[in-house]
């Protein structure tokens, strides 16, 4: 199968997972469960619950067993978009090509559904522990390295990095701790989640944790670099943003070429991580997708 | 010990735990920390993780192992508090006597305050969860139960509900059904949380749920009262902002001398529910503190 036919399949897992997860774990309705559902069936990339999915397959892994964290995993990403678009934020009136949460269902409901979103994540991985009698302690395990990446030393604090920088002259050392937490910490939590839950061994971990950074760092590389030379069109969101705001970025502080040739390197250590693991194949085109991809 | 000393002694071991609580689970430190403290040790009355404690010591339980629980639903009901206070939700500018989160460090900054201390609630239970490998059954349930509590179909249903009923005319079965929601889903699981640590029989949990059902709804009716005859200065919060935002009350709904009636046969309700139960004193009179309370 191709690499992008394999990527579709995923992709269609999790929407399937998805698209009935918010009404499965409510027992009372509100017209919130709409502006949660609006934002997580925007079609995102999925990047970070096909990354659970890909290395739980890679690993041999049942896959019902991951399919909680990896849905939490994209949950929790949701909301921090939905928050992070708010007009004291971002104020983004576009994400993914629709309007963005708050230009639909206004402020206050943005900021509830962004709560209900993130309460909704964890809601499902301890459902899920408490059924699960024999891997209760992996189970708590990565709820709990998920809860650590989403937090204020993880994506939180990356979040708070961004914000302050702005329009404040922050050092490159600062840049990369910023996107490490930002976007890194969760997009490791997702591809680490499988290895906790199966209790794979340290070596493994090693070398999935050097691969989450590198693709992490790709990722946010390539993001700088489809803001400053994407179309609006094709990335489906405002472009030249980030000049606009005045934001550090990895384009800014190396220049479009150097940032490019960082791009290409952090994919070469990314799969080279992953060398010495059998199954790999999905996982290596899928960093080099990251660097390649046009939104 | 009068209730009044009692009180103030749980209210110190509160405020010790939460004095460090940010700080400890965290290994980065930005300028959200400054935000979540603020809000965090602004001098609430503690109503919640009281009642864990309290209600833990009258089962006889470890006082350590409630406290992680406790704690995280006073963080969950700050971070309630932070979004609710928010210019595009209640815009409310006072809170406990001082300026609400946003007037201090700003919009944005108070959004990801409360994002901050809604995920850690999570990380701390889930870090007791891991660690103790001899309840993890009970501390996953106790978590579960909080975060449903505190999820679209518990509180932040309340606060949809709650947002919709302005300038609307809502029934009093759709009042009542929001303020069990929004304020009544918290308590009850600070009340339960320790029945379901300790695995206490069917029975307690049943009465405890009375109690919590009842002064849950005391609490509210009370708030309303507050609201309607309260004084600024010694309410801490703008007084009459339920009349001027044109919001549904049981003082609204019922008129006040039937509210202060159905205050008075609530709390009669809770007591009745704990009477069969030893070691009952400090909760029967936490029932009457919350309907005498001025503030």
């Amino acid at each position: 199968m191709s690499f992008i036919a394999g990527y579709k399949e995923y992709q269609n897992i999790v929407e399937n997972w998805l698209d009935s997860v918010i009404i499965n774990h409510s027992s009372f309705r509100t017209s919130i469960h709409e502006a949660m559902e609006y934002s997580l069936m925007a079609g995102g990339k999925r990047i970070r619950p096909i990354l659970s999915i890909a290395v739980n397959d890679m690993l041999k892994g049942d896959r019902s067993s991951v399919t909680p964290y990896a849905i939490a995993i994209e949950l929790i990403h949701t909301y921090s978009l939905i928050h992070d678009d708010l007009p004291c934020m971002d104020n983004d009136d576009l994400r993914r090509g629709k309007p963005t949460n708050h230009k639909v269902f206004g402020e206050a409901m943005a900021v509830l559904a962004g709560d209900g979103l993130l309460n909704l994540a964890y809601e499902i991985m301890l459902a899920d522990a408490v059924k699960d009698k024999n891997n209760r302690l992996q189970k708590s395990e990565t709820a709990r390295l998920i809860a650590e990446a989403a937090g204020i030393s993880g994506m939180i604090a990356g979040q708070v990095m961004d914000m302050e920088a702005e329009n404040r002259d922050i050092s490159y050392e600062e840049l990369c701790i910023m996107h490490k937490k930002k976007t890194g910490a969760l997009i490791r939590a997702a591809v680490l989640a499988p290895a906790v839950l199966l209790d794979a061994k340290e070596e493994i971990r090693t070398n999935l944790e050097v691969y989450a950074d590198n693709i992490g760092l790709a990722f946010q590389i390539k993001d700088d670099i489809l803001d400053n030379e994407g179309s609006r069109e094709i990335v489906g969101k405002s472009v030249g943003s980030d000049e606009k705001n005045n934001k550090a970025t990895f384009v800014s502080k190396l220049g479009i070429e150097k940032a490019k040739e960082l791009l290409k390197s952090s994919v070469e250590k990314a799969v080279e991580a992953l060398k010495t693991i059998e199954n790999n194949d999905f996982l290596i085109k899928m960093a080099v997708f990251i660097a390649q991809r046009n939104k």
